[in-house]
């Protein structure tokens, strides 16, 4: 069995944080697209909560985490309060919010990963929930704003390759019997640090080869 | 432990009348997008039970009352029927199908908000799925339909209030310990009206605070 | 209760080979969007497993089939390294895909109905669920490339109604005690048959009746 990864206290804080900035990013391209303050909040709670809703669904963990614990419930609120009264400077501050978001991706494929395997997954079934963990929520968002999620973009810069780098570090560590606080501390860094040299120099992924055969550019 | 509020007979009649009148405005919804018969009776299903199985997959309620009951299965396929023939009429009584609807919403964030509160969960939590069960259906005929979510628009009328309003007197019942048949009747009554009032009067929410400074009309 | 239909390995070649054809059709939708690498990667893997995922959340079976067999996860992941380098030539055998997809329809739409069965539920909703088994992943796979679902579109080929035909042969044989290797190879059989028989005359189901009168073509 696996031993917990942090205190429940420590986790819990980290989750929470995570579950802030993802929020804020569901709430600005909400207000991005017109939506009133109903749409912003459920927006919000959408994007930092559907990444672990769907990995709690499909493994079993019934009812959810996002709905037993009040903290993460409310946390997604006072993100879209935020932003309702302050997005002007929100979006001012988009590189930080950005960096932000990069930590909680960090963090939400290595806490997914584990808790996927906890509950009896293989490494690689493990592996793929960490990734829809740390995407999940961000792809909810888009198909509900009605757009192409920007996972799937190739004109972005690489968001899936550092979750998966993130998750696979943790399922090596497992497998290996080496999954520690450090280990997996190490493993949200490599993550966290990929998204934001991603982001810097702006790494894209290839699309399909020979492609202009006969595709034409959209 | 949380007593049955109704007789099963009259909360199934009360369920079926919901499945109805949602599967109504989904199978108009269908017509015009132009869909041919079986998307319409598809948009019908999802748009009557979509909301009622997301609740019932989250708390473990499997498999989902939409596929042990017979009658919540077949209600929308009469439904869509009906529209199929009858769409110009229907349309013509487009007043009559949004009271419906504003029964529908009503009834199922009641009926949402208990059944979820009788599976364990927490009333905030239980007031969020109450809310989903009563929004949720729509939100995915609209994604279905690829439009936004009509729920998260600012130039709709209030949707999500009424059923968040009578979501929150269930909880505040259950914790006062005073919910019966009358009290649930007078929160899906209040649900009802509010969202009468609302389509009536347009009430609309508003939108990000300053929002002009940074972000243009769509 | 049910007898296994099959041998397990030629059901899970079966499968395999079903979720094979079904995640070419992804990725080969996600070349024509332009996605990046690992947006086809995706797109192939929710439409190769997305039916399965949601038939076994509906029914209890989780960890679904999809995360806990890892020859139903890699096999996406190869049809997608095979679009990826060959889609020019994938594109030109589009007939043979299509073939190939009308199989998997077929196949899925069986094995769909009698797990849905198997797990309890009635001849109604079995053939509902194994409807979504069969569709299911082609819905999200255009859902997540925002487009109108082509299940629900009146100007495609009918898809919808030889699955509906397939599953309802299964329940029949149950309902008649006559569920055999043969009777169900038997509605594969007509399933996959209608379906090419659809695609070659296009066949297209009606929309809704006297439509012209209200609404215009889009």
């Amino acid at each position: 069995m696996l031993q917990p990864l942090f205190t429940p206290s420590v986790q819990h804080t980290l989750d929470v944080i995570g579950i802030f900035v993802f929020a804020i990013s569901g709430a600005l391209l909400a207000v991005r697209k017109n939506f009133d303050v109903f749409g912003i909040a459920v927006l919000a709670e959408v994007t930092a909560l559907g990444g672990g809703l769907f990995r709690d669904v499909v493994i079993g963990a019934v009812p959810p985490a996002a709905f037993t614990d009040l903290g993460y419930f409310i946390t997604p609120l006072f993100a879209a309060l935020l932003v309702i009264f302050l997005h002007p400077h929100v979006e001012r501050i988009q590189v930080g919010v950005n960096v932000f978001d990069a930590a909680g991706l960090g963090l939400f494929c290595v806490t997914g990963t584990t808790k996927a395997f906890a509950y009896g997954l293989n490494l690689t079934a493990s592996a793929a929930l960490g990734l829809a963990t740390a995407v999940g929520g961000g792809v909810l968002r888009d198909v509900l704003a009605n757009e192409v999620p920007s996972l799937l973009r190739w004109d972005r810069d690489l968001y899936a390759v550092p979750a998966i780098v993130g998750a696979c570090i943790v399922v090596l560590c497992i497998h290996y019997d080496a999954l520690t606080p450090f280990t997996s501390g190490v493993a949200v860094v490599v993550a966290f640090v990929l998204r934001l040299l991603a982001m810097r120099y702006h790494w894209r992924a290839p699309r399909a080869w020979n492609r202009r055969s006969t595709v034409t550019e959209e």
